[in-house]
């Protein structure tokens, strides 16, 4: 028995992508979530969310949209969209509780749903950042080390957008080189933004030849995701919607999020912000369901708050925590997935970026989110992508995902026998009880530094970040390209080659 | 009803102590506890402790300790004793699951049990930091000036120990002038170390003199609190049983905690550690309980793991907090109140220190910690008090105790209305809901900044430590010794002066 779960421990972690690491794993959260609301508080909100679609209403900004919601019988005036309580609540119970994203390698295909917990990189920001390189405008370089990063961290299950805006790259052209960097320098699931109708179909093609897969195989396994923000208040924007129906229409993922920041764009009431949150997320979810039916879709939370005497947003604060931990209460009412971030708006990888992000992890992890955005790089409110913050991220995943494995407790672990054996004032460095586990007893970090300070003092004193600059210069320089067939690189190639001429698919 | 809320939430903060910080509050935990162990494998942990006082039994180094289990039905072969489960069962039954313990200023009463969480200072540290300071051997003035940040900060409920060891100060007479200190410089509860009998009666002497009572009195208001550390394995030291007797028979608060480091001074496997922890804690409880039957008692939780490696020890891991849940889960079982800690092992006060202090608060307040040691300020592992970490950590406990606030829904927080009135594409910046909580309506930090990249980078790209830094000193530079009846005053001296002079009390 000690033997086979030594066996077992030790395949816990390797030496991979040039770390000594957690090796690839599904991370399952094994604990009850933490419950911000009573029963009677989720249905409050729940209730005033619906009245919210019944009398002010949402705004689609396409005529697809209004048109396809008035055939429906919601109430359609102009842009604005009016909802009855029992079409909302009958189309989200259309979409699924769970489903499967499909990776181009089947070992890193993720289930999104149930007590499965999928740790994204950080998306979308502007700017990146390195100790030595300093705070830059994104770009491709930048970009791709980024895709090599979260290839080489195992802990990284898939890619939750651009980690940082390749801005020397024409925007135009921008996204086929940049989606084709997911198929070449990584074999996780990735994500598209919903940016108007070309792009996606330009994605959905991208991944259906990284997949080497038919378009009817990449309607039967969703393979792509796309985030849909709401324009909160109230307002889906018609790029965001052209790229829905797209996704929707081909049974691809959908997540919608709204941007309820609490004291801006929602009100300055948690339980406000909420309420707004939720009716979003539920009309175009319900939105969703009207284009495909049953497609897979997720309920994102991100409801923060802003600093009322600057206007400033924060996140990892208490009032961003309660409302993570509340969306996921939300989101399980509905029986959808659910979607939260690693966030912090700290503007250098200190102790303020840590508590931040720790507050906003225990949320997402503790809030039981399947979908957890953001979770590595991600800096000052999501305008920097930190190489640094990175690193630091990936230890703090990999310790969340150590802490969500379930303790063992039986008669070798418990271990009456080597205690007795040790004896009262004994020590157990030497027992054979600890020799068995010398190897995989515990959690083996990747950054934290937990020599004396003596030692560390003559080491040069160097602080978290500077030994995460290291390591992920390290990870960069021993990363591997994952095979790709030939095939699919030529097919890829010219796919992207023959619309980087402006031509069709 | 908005008018009370927001009366009620200006309360929440003030400008006290040089700084905008939260009013004193008791802290409520309204969550359930995160649960690590089914009840199974908490009856598998309780029954290998017993098991283990039974067989292998504890080491009681005073004679005074073993005549006294002896006479009670315990085993006793010189130091060592065994236990009957029954005898220990029902000692450690008779224990109190919540009490009071009382400051000499009433408004600072805590009460340790049920769901309320008690935050103590760091404790116990050989030496101090700060960032201009360096590292240093704990000195007098130094205590002092944790003793002062202790008292300016709300959120601090009690000092769990000398913040750090005032070296400078002759080592037989130190705890008069360190104990006085905490009588004249603070007005919260305070801890006195179990080290021999006579340190212990001077304490309570000080105490009682302090709080202006008789010593009839403090035996029915418990108003000093001592922990006691078994030497793990399963020991506990001549100097320790002293001080707990004294303790226990004046009805003062014992807090038991067992020091099992997992792969050092317990097993390597979590759950042996959590037996062995278990077991010593118990025997130690129920000695206390034959001494001073119905005394208040605190299960303390420690168990850590070292670095298999090199054997340092760690804190804030993935074990750590596992380690802590589970310890909550125990001490429930026995109807006790729990003891846990905000640990880290980090020699910088950067983004190690703050994550890894995380793991430790999230384990101790989601674990329902009654007493939180080392709160603010402890780094390395306990060697350091570190001033700047003590503001840091500050912000936690804050924004922990904030989150640990239950949200409200209600017609006005949900804000149906609101929305309505701004509506899809408005802004809720000047909205009358948001300006009648423009002043309350979240956290607001001490040392987090939320500035935007430039204009942070334009006030020095100062990082949270060097915030941190100016902080502390303009808390100190505004402290105000809390009042002192000069009769008490006249006591206390006269009390220590005699007894430095090497007269009795």
């Amino acid at each position: 028995m000690p033997r086979e779960r030594s066996a077992r421990a030790d395949r816990r972690s390797s030496r991979t992508g040039g770390v000594r690491q957690l090796d690839w794993r599904t991370v399952r959260n094994p604990y009850r979530p933490i419950e911000v609301l009573t029963e009677d508080q989720i249905e409050l909100i729940h209730d005033a969310s619906l009245r919210i679609l019944e009398t002010t209403g949402m705004d689609f900004l396409h005529p697809e949209a209004t048109a396809l919601l008035e055939a429906h019988g919601a109430a359609v005036d102009g842009e604005r969209v009016r909802f009855d309580r029992e079409m909302v609540t009958e189309l989200v119970a259309g979409a699924p509780a769970s489903f499967t994203m499909h990776a181009r390698n089947p070992a890193h295909h993720v289930t999104v749903g149930g007590n499965e917990t999928v740790f994204c990189t950080v998306a979308s920001a502007p700017n990146s950042s390195s100790l030595d390189g300093g705070r830059r405008v994104g770009n491709f370089a930048d970009y791709q080390d980024f895709l090599r990063l979260g290839q080489s961290f195992n802990i990284i299950h898939a890619f939750g957008g651009y980690p940082v805006e390749p801005v020397d790259l024409p925007p135009e052209t921008r996204h086929l080189q940049a989606l084709s960097a997911f198929v070449t320098l990584t074999d996780k699931v990735f994500h598209a933004y919903a940016l108007g109708r070309r792009r996606i179909v330009d994605a959905l093609e991208i991944v259906r030849i990284g997949r080497g897969i038919t378009r009817d195989q990449l309607a039967t396994e969703p393979s792509l995701f796309t985030i849909v923000n709401t324009s909160s208040p109230l307002r889906l924007d018609g790029p965001m919607i052209e790229g829905l129906i797209e996704m929707a229409k081909m049974n691809q993922v959908v997540v919608i999020t709204p941007f309820t920041l609490s004291g801006a764009m929602a009100p300055a009431s948690i339980a406000g912000a909420l309420a707004q949150q939720n009716a979003e997320a539920l009309a175009a979810i319900a939105f969703t369901q009207l284009v495909g039916p049953g497609s897979p879709v997720v309920y994102g939370g991100f409801t923060s708050n802003v600093d009322m005497r600057s206007g400033s947003p924060a996140f990892g604060t208490p009032e961003y925590t309660r409302a993570a931990l509340a969306g996921g209460q939300l989101a399980r009412r509905y029986g959808l997935p659910y979607r939260s971030s690693n966030a912090n708006a700290a503007n250098a990888v200190d102790a303020q970026a840590a508590y931040e992000s720790q507050m906003s992890l225990w949320g997402a992890v503790m809030g039981h989110a399947n979908l957890v955005m953001h979770g590595a790089g991600w800096m000052e409110g999501g305008l920097v992508a930190s190489f640094e913050k990175f690193v630091v991220d990936i230890e703090m995943l990999q310790m969340m995902s150590e802490f969500l494995t379930p303790l063992v407790v039986d008669d070798a672990e418990l271990a009456v026998d080597a205690i007795a054996q040790v004896g009262p004032g004994g020590h157990f460095f030497g027992s054979p009880h600890t020799l068995e586990r010398y190897e995989s007893a515990f959690y083996s970090p990747i950054v934290s530094d937990w020599q004396n300070f003596e030692a560390w003092n003559l080491g040069g004193a160097r602080t978290t970040v500077e030994r995460a600059h290291d390591l992920y210069r390290k990870v960069l320089a021993d990363y591997e390209t994952p095979p790709l067939d030939d095939s699919i690189r030529a097919e890829l190639d010219d796919f992207v080659g023959r619309r980087l001429d402006g031509g069709s698919a």
